[in-house]
């Protein structure tokens, strides 16, 4: 189990704070799990549960920023939950992994609920793009649970008044709602847009079990200045740096 | 049938090039319908549904930016299609006004197909705000016919490959993506937020019959500069000024 040492790089997150093992040709984590982390207004003693945890980056990136949270991470790919617990350790975090299938999970954690569930759902369905060479790049990438079943999942395993979020690529937001159900509410969405103009490219969805606040379409956040990319210098406005380099909170609303 | 003379307002859109009778104390059109209109990218010969069409201010917004189009409107309270009617005569515009509940529309409608169907569906429904004075304003404002009855039977009368234009409160976005089934795609989400940084408050929502492009959150049209409503001075952005006085086109894409 696990991937060769020389199959591993040690990539910065959180302008370094964070320091995560990611597989070199593998699935690796860009700014979207970092951005999903950011949103979540989670508070010291809460538990959360990082659905589809990956080498973990998500988790960890929470458990960064507001510390003494208590994080579940589930992961199906068992090479990909190995680096996750590597990675918590290396960190000193605290993040139990875990092995198993969203869709099938374990009983001890059927019995468990959480006030928060965090995740970051494969963005493609199989049949609209071509398959990957690596099969973990692949489980991660591309959807082989539906996306109603990771919004169902969530729903069970919150408490009462715990919020799921996620993000996804805005074309897939209308799946993202019909799959939510009158368990949740309160449903609130953030448009995350490349430039000013431009149309969102990714959406933070975040819901509250038994919530009975109205839908809310938040104002998005847009990540770079500029109306066109200049150059190879990165460009994020300055709240998207303070977010990405210095492990800012990104309030939803 | 008709309201008192000295019950109407001659009310000026798009800048005085339509003058609108309305009633002094029932339903008023705003800048709701106007941005619905402007958003319809209708070309001459093109014919049009105006479904719910009060006294005809999308349609005849419409029908003023875009020369030679066929203009159909729907209404169900006969005082408003009245106005209406004597709106489009009164402004030399061609629209045909129609007594009908959409919820019943008659035989010789039921054979028709449009190549765009627009509607401003009420906003509140009944349970959630108080009664109205004005039973013909409370008919406008508030939901007698759900939301999806409104989308199924804009889908009928579309042509393959029409065009569906609605414009509605953000909140009740997730409604009307549920409402949409499978004969219509290419869903596009256009926000229309009070300023920047502020949440929408209203979403144009176009969708094509036979679409089969992906869901698209467009980048919102910000109505106000600054950061605050500054004295009784109308802040409308210069783009939005050239749509609500102009009558300039709103291109959603």
């Amino acid at each position: 189990m696990g991937f060769a040492r020389q199959m591993i790089t040690e990539d910065k997150f959180l302008g370094g704070q964070l320091v995560l093992m990611q597989p070199r040709d593998g699935y690796r984590a860009g700014v979207d799990p970092v951005f999903l982390a950011a949103s979540v207004a989670a508070h010291a003693g809460e538990t959360v549960l990082d659905l589809g945890c990956g080498t973990g980056a998500a988790g960890l990136c929470l458990a960064t920023r507001v510390e003494g949270l208590k994080v579940t991470g589930i992961e199906r790919q068992p090479d990909y939950a190995d680096l996750a617990a590597r990675n918590a350790f290396a960190n000193g975090l605290d993040m139990r992994v875990v092995i198993a299938d969203l869709a099938n999970l374990p009983p001890e954690l059927r019995e468990e609920s959480f006030d928060h569930v965090i995740m970051n759902p494969p963005y493609h369905l199989r049949d609209r793009s071509t398959t990957s060479d690596d099969a973990g790049r692949e489980g991660a990438l591309f959807e082989e649970t539906p996306l109603a079943t990771w919004v169902d999942v969530a729903t069970r395993r919150l408490k009462p008044r715990g919020y799921m979020t996620l993000i996804q690529k805005a074309e897939r937001l209308p799946e993202v709602l019909k799959a939510m159900d009158d368990r949740l509410g309160s449903v609130l969405v953030k448009p995350l847009l490349p430039r000013e103009g431009r149309a969102a490219v990714l959406v933070l969805v975040q819901a509250r079990k038994g919530g009975r606040g109205a839908f809310r379409l938040a104002a998005p956040l847009i990540l770079h200045d500029g109306a066109e990319h200049v150059g190879d210098v990165e460009s994020y406005r300055r709240e998207v740096s303070a977010i990405l380099r210095d492990g800012a909170h990104l309030p939803l609303w």
